[in-house]
């Protein structure tokens, strides 16, 4: 047993898949969820990622020694602030946010000191939403990135990471600096690119699309509450990871506009070479 | 029995499926695959792909009453017109290339005038290749585009039509231009955007790598030598959709520079709808 009493704010696809890895594996004696619709909780109490709903933040944090936000981006900083009021004295608090830079810098600042913040994010998920998609193995054979500052505790940061490994996760520690320049180019770049491919679709070519078209935009299927934030939150890495690509695709289209077949071929080459090195 | 003889002229992925759909429905009595490797013609016998392997195009397309040609564009239409020099009067050709402007135009103007050209094109595959990915079913459920012009002789058009309906594909009848700027959106466009996505990623960062990522580069790791020929081919539809596709990411860059989350929210919005509408 890891944690007595786990708590999670924010019962969603990630949320849920904690919450039924959590109890799937014995790492916790109670799971306690945080949402503000009873219905949600009591769906994902059903499907046993939580063994209690609380609707009142307060109630919710007051007996955790673990409590993850797994809300929009947004919403964490001010979450965590709000719940620490509540929090035992050792508490530690972590995320699941896709940024980090704005998020650990804002609790950093103005956490209490007798409580732990470490920034965290399990590279999973998908285009789906709410617990009904949670899975218990979801973080399993994934990388979860813990991010450590100046401020951050090593028993908290240690803790953290064997919860994460629990899970069947790989932990990775970075500053949220390179967290966020990273995942700019791995996850933040692909989901504008994804959504400016769909968007340039009309209606009238939809037959024509197959498995290419799916993948590589399957992922503008995710949720813009969830997206607008994380792509506020990394302005300047998206900005360069934006004119990055803009180089190369205008190296493709030079080459293409030429008819320089051997500079297509190169271009095309790097990128299968890339891929290739990724796996399936 | 639809077909007497079946020719498959480059038996690959494409190629290799096509004989395999066509002799697991009982639809031709014969099929001969034409290829420079002997090896892989033993492989694609050995698959069930095709009855017999030739080497010789003359040979290979004598006794042919349809001969597909599944080769990279650029070798399609010079194929077409030295096998064409041994066929039977009222043989059809067809193809599976991936543009159809320039293979179509290339071989109206010089086809004998007792033979018949239809082009093709099934929108299935795969970032494989070779015949041992060969899959019977590739083309259930797949739309394959056929091209009608003044020069389509209705009968062959109707023959290969009816072809691709019995392996389980539908059939829509375009112009090649119409062709070509609907496959510039929808299958080169993304090529070129996941190769370039995926040209990007320092080695570093592969571990920060998810399904994500994943998703939108899987067709970077398509085969240089069929993918360079295919954007050549496609030159001014492609340089279009590369001119839309950088204003769509004008408008985010300009959006996510400004922290203009109503507009972020709304280009979000309008791929969530349209991929939304693709499914799964």
């Amino acid at each position: 047993m890891l944690v007595q009493t786990l708590t999670i704010v924010g019962v969603g696809l990630i949320g849920g898949s904690v919450g039924l890895a959590a109890k799937s594996r014995g790492l916790v004696r109670r799971v306690i969820g945080f949402g503000r619709d009873p219905a949600n909780l009591a769906k994902a109490r059903a499907l046993g990622a939580i063994d209690e709903g609380v609707l009142t933040l307060a109630d919710a944090v007051r007996d955790a020694d673990l409590t993850i936000f797994c809300t929009p981006v947004d919403r964490i900083a001010e979450q965590v602030l709000a719940a620490s009021a509540f929090c035992k004295v050792g508490a530690i608090l972590t995320d699941a946010g896709s940024t980090k830079q704005v998020i650990v810098r804002d609790i950093e600042t103005r956490l209490r000191a007798d409580v732990h913040f470490v920034g965290g994010h399990p590279l999973a998920g998908s285009e789906k939403k709410g617990a009904e998609h949670a899975q218990k193995d979801l973080f399993v054979n994934r990388v979860t990135v813990l991010t450590r500052t100046a401020a951050t505790a090593d028993a908290a940061l240690d803790t953290v990471a064997a919860f994460w490994r629990a899970l069947g996760s790989r932990v990775e520690i970075l500053s949220p600096e390179r967290h966020d320049a990273a995942l700019a180019l791995t996850s933040h770049l692909p989901h504008v690119v994804a959504s400016a491919l769909a968007g340039l679709l009309p209606a009238e070519w939809r037959d024509f699309t197959a498995t290419g078209f799916r993948d590589t935009t399957r992922i503008a299927g995710g949720d813009a509450e969830v997206w607008t934030p994380i792509l506020q939150h990394n302005r300047p890495a998206l900005l360069t990871a934006l004119a990055q690509l803009d180089d190369r695709l205008t190296a493709f289209r030079q080459a293409i506009a030429k008819g320089d077949s051997v500079q297509i071929d190169q271009l095309l080459t790097q990128g299968k070479k890339v891929r290739d090195a990724l796996g399936s």
